[in-house]
């Protein structure tokens, strides 16, 4: 077997990370992607993200434009933000500015972070379902007290509830904390790590065997579970545009838009997804590439529900729910240069941001909803496209700042 | 209503992307933030990213380190890769890297891409059910002679297949292309428009509305209806880990993995999910933002199956199924400067590799699941996350090169 | 170990259903019990249900009851049904006979059957994906030779379509069947069967086991796979009523009825169900009842999809989509005394009714949904039931004739 | 419009039973039908369905067969059952049989009672999110002042958990009760009326509509929402199988259950079923239908999860967890003749016994999966079908008695 597979006892002397990157180029034999990926800034800046990827090799270039402004009437205060994305997608910065100045033409969209909670949910394994029942019932009697294990271990996550579910001789504990201003998966993977000791020191009732996560809590996964719960934080935004903005700057009617959500939802129900919903997934992932987050949780993020009424008025209702925004203005990938960078157009860096920046996401994602949704309802969206990807000019999608 | 929400007729005069970025920079007043994202190079790269975003600004930078070598038993010949990750998130590079480790030292994994096809999904609404029947069965008479339509639009996208789903008074048209090495979103997107327009040119009964996609193709969302399908490429891949490679290099027995396989398949199952599995979408986000993939697609390519067994001599039988592996090596963002070295660094630039490069998505993400399921198993899951992401080293979890 | 459980080479000589039903009431001690269940006639009729029971002890008696006239434009005709319903909910009838009446009323409702199919789905396990992948190609490559495996086995089950669905080193094969008038569950097992052994005798690829069925098919469970495809018969219905029809019968309005729609058709996608319904299961519990069908298939086909929405001249529009109705008016259930009579009623006893007795099934089911959500609209819901369970009437729900 | 539809301010005088039946079947002209089901008996008990049909036309007859003895090791102590199922499916009594008998030579199984609670979930639709998070608010604010209300309304029935879902301007309030034992779904719509009209005399934001139940209950539906929760009971059931007795009494092995269940298990994922489990709609619908529970209540009963291990030393363990289990001993259909005959073969009629019946439940539906997978292993599925549909008789299937 490869030496290098076993256990290391003793850990090998840290190297300086751009000399590691040096030594780990050597073999490959691609000058000019050294040259692109391991450039003098790469070099420079190789410490700084030491403790956010293993075996450094350098930093890809991702584009970033700007949509905007996108005004949110928040908890606190009524903000316009200039959103900065990150993709390489064609069209898609275009058509999230469209909806960001749609709303803004409104008088901005409504947001509000209705529910918080990062769950980590280990499980444990008995002999037979009388030892979970047993199990279950004492754990859930003492929960109140295990609070004070998860002070112990950080300063800002906080126990919010302890739930058993159990299957067979399985019995699943969901642990949902709040974490502050950071996404907190780390956070709570800790504390969790923690009452579960705790909890075995104490039981009468030892399992068979646990794990510290089960993949109950939905990590990194769209599910049914959190769609009408929460996971990270749970955004709402609506917004009501006038029937007049509607055929003007998208050149369809609050109906049509209304017959395509049905359609769309439906399509979206045969379909089996989770909730009903256009492409939440193109703005989130342009934002939390920019911004530091963790990309992957976009399988997460990315459900939700759309809806749009005509009013009694005739105008447009748009809603969308984002049930699992796992976001944070602190911790993991926020504090790299250029997602600070980006956190400060927003004006979002650092902490006291994270429910802000929530908001932004709901107020994105609802811009994107009513841009790609007016473009299917207009017969836009080929065209736009088309002219996009191939010349980067689309006169009637794109506004021009 | 602001004046430039209204539909252009005449375009703007293009102006030099440089000079708009520099315009954009203007009104946010953070300077530190500029100098990180429109420094030099992405002044001088600007013209680059003309045909995929709009709106510049800028770049991110984004760190990017390797794993592997990952021995790959493919369709056409045996590999070694050496995989590019880009992320902000401790411990997933070191994971990654340990589990293609493992895998190359039990003598590499199979995968096979056992399927291909990418759809849209247009849905024509008539005004009852017995108009919707009609036209479903005239639509389904001739679909021998759309691929005549597909030729005329793109040299590329064949189409394989048409089905159509009738809901109530509404036809869902599920147009499945091939997209050669391209993921071939666009490509799909015109296609469907001709063929629409076509159709609809012919057919003696007219809905009352049409939209070009209305959701049941599942773009960018977890579906239920690809999990059993396909959408882009279906990935197979298994290996078999000899128990003592199990012990030695990953601390844990076959028998528990399996507990583990077990426990968290069914945490899966009642959280809803589609699929189960760990943690695809990690690796595959990596994977996808080095190489100029799209990463919206997480959401849609981070579902399948994991499943792990004992074999009869004891061993570890694992096997992960990618229904949804939305990629390509031309076209999108592939040759964006970063894309194509990462690409460069895999050695699957270009046409020809796109078949291979999701037979690396495929033995990726069955080194991730065999890395963080062990980690579970050996109880080193919070350990490893702890240690790297504060001082970014674990001397058990991650193999040093 | 009991002798009874053993394997028994020689089978007991067949006793009389009569003496044997008499010899299981014996150790019971419930004379009251045995005097309503194993009353004259349930002595009398014993032999008929030898082939449909077995440990046969008499019969229980349920309350059937009528709603209609229900008036229904078919593939075929326009006719007028009379529904028997057997239940024990009070309000069930009284609901679906007032949305029949409704129905009737606007003029009938249009019904078809657009798809038809019964899958059975064994799964062959392989060492490695190599070998499964190997072997599916095979299989689909030789598929049009199964049909004359199936004629060996049955007259009336036809293959429809095969498809392999590759999981790992599993290969679950869809072998999909039209089953004339018969629910066909039985035929296509023994279809299956004959078409398994075929392929095996003839395969180089040989699996390490398989099984008949592995659950793919969706039988006998809810399943979002079937939700865009057909189990059984795919049926669909819808209707349009006039805004005065639904004020004067209903006591609500077109718009409110939308709205409900809306609003339950978000919670049903909130609460992760498949498709987006009221109350299928009620009419086809109750109906599959009366008619001798397996009632145990209401799991399968009670999911779909209800739709409403106002036209533009403001009248009320709805649909119902049923993708599995497993149904059948020959075998099974069908010719027991009970069955047989409740048939007789609807005039679809015998071959050749299958597809008019599915579009019951969809004329029925369109009718509850109008008049449970014009209860819920009119608040009427909580009344109605109080009412009917308490005193057999609800002048404002019920119409009696 | 017909007459009959019109609101009747004034009820008609009621009608003894018998004549309305007599009167109904005079223009339906099938004599033979209605000597078949309006017959002596159906004539003499007419009036005792008087609260639980409308429109009574007489009664349908189903067979019932026996299963068991079936030896629960329960809550309170341990008993033998002799299960009554109604059905006129061929096989299915003779395998639900087979099972318990395994299970009793085994020393009988587990079964567990972990969670109870039925639920109603009125949505309130507000202006916009700001309103609806304010009444979302308020709501959960004074949840304790609600249990007042429901006291006034029911005995029997008590509120367990409030929660409220926000979808954009909609809220959705899950308000859970415990219903005594009754199966409750009457009695929590009266409660939860109550409850609305309470919560909206006093609320300082009033919703533009609202109603009483809009889907997110799961009622009547196979709903992922419930899978980790609860709908009515929550049981679970296991037993371990000695490895002999899996060999002589089902003739196969421990090991290929378990290689069936993990295949069956993913066929059902892969299918998007809710859970994972084979034919728990048999068993339930049957027992059921005997037992005057609501059958359609099947949709959502028959969801959950079957897990099978090899233990340690080489035997087979087996649970089933089935989460949603609706059923009671008083009330609804449990009164009516046949159906309190069958509770009484049980010695479960009347209050004090729904914990034991749900026990039942999942001693039953375990019996049913080990069977039936049994069957599927040793290759005699197939077989036993075909024999006892078509002469009533299966030598190796079938244990008699």
């Amino acid at each position: 077997m490869d030496a290098t597979l076993k256990n290391k006892q003793k850990a090998a002397p840290i190297e300086a990370p751009a000399f590691e990157a040096a030594r780990r180029w050597a073999p490959l034999d691609v000058p000019a992607a050294k040259a692109e990926i391991y450039d003098a800034k790469a070099r420079e800046t190789a410490s700084a993200y030491a403790r956010n990827i293993e075996n450094y090799i350098g930093t890809v270039s991702i584009p970033v434009g700007t949509a905007g402004p996108l005004r949110i009437n928040g908890r606190a205060e009524t903000r316009e933000y200039t959103v900065p994305l990150a993709t390489s997608e064609a069209a898609l910065v275009a058509s999230y500015n469209r909806g960001a100045r749609v709303i803004s033409a409104a008088g901005g969209c409504n947001v509000r972070v209705v529910d918080e909670g990062v769950s980590r949910t280990p499980m444990f394994a008995f002999e037979t379902i009388v030892e979970a029942e047993c199990f279950s019932r004492l754990l859930l009697a003492h929960k109140d007290r295990l609070q004070q294990v998860v002070s112990r271990v950080t300063r800002h996550g906080v126990l919010k509830d302890v739930q058993a579910v159990i299957e067979g001789n399985h019995v699943y504990v969901d642990l949902c904390f709040t974490t502050g201003d950071a996404a907190g998966q780390n956070m709570v993977t800790f504390a969790a790590d923690a009452i579960c000791k705790a909890i075995l020191d104490r039981s009468p009732v030892q399992p068979r065997y646990w794990f510290l996560e089960a993949n109950l809590s939905g990590d990194k996964k769209a599910t049914a579970r959190s769609l009408s719960g929460v996971r990270g934080k749970r955004v709402v935004a609506d917004v009501v545009l006038p029937a007049a903005l509607v055929e003007q700057a998208l050149h369809t009617s609050p109906r049509r838009m209304v017959e395509y959500w049905c359609g769309g939802a439906l399509g979206g129900v045969m379909s089996g997804t989770i909730g009903v919903q256009g492409h939440f997934a193109n703005g989130l992932a342009a934002l939390f590439l920019a911004c530091g987050q963790d990309v992957a949780c976009v399988a997460e993020s990315a459900t939700g529900v759309t809806r749009m009424e005509t009013t009694e008025a005739g105008d447009l209702y748009i809603s969308v729910t984002l049930p699992n925004i796992i976001v944070g203005t602190v911790g993991g990938g926020t504090g790299l240069p250029s997602a600070k960078a980006c956190l400060d157009i927003l004006g979002l860096s650092g902490s006291g941001n994270a429910v802000s920046f929530a908001e932004v996401c709901g107020g994105l994602v609802l811009a994107g909803e009513i841009s790609i949704i007016a473009a299917f309802c207009s017969g836009d969206f080929a065209a736009a496209h088309q002219c996009l990807s191939r010349n980067g000019r689309f006169s009637r999608e794109q506004s021009h700042d």
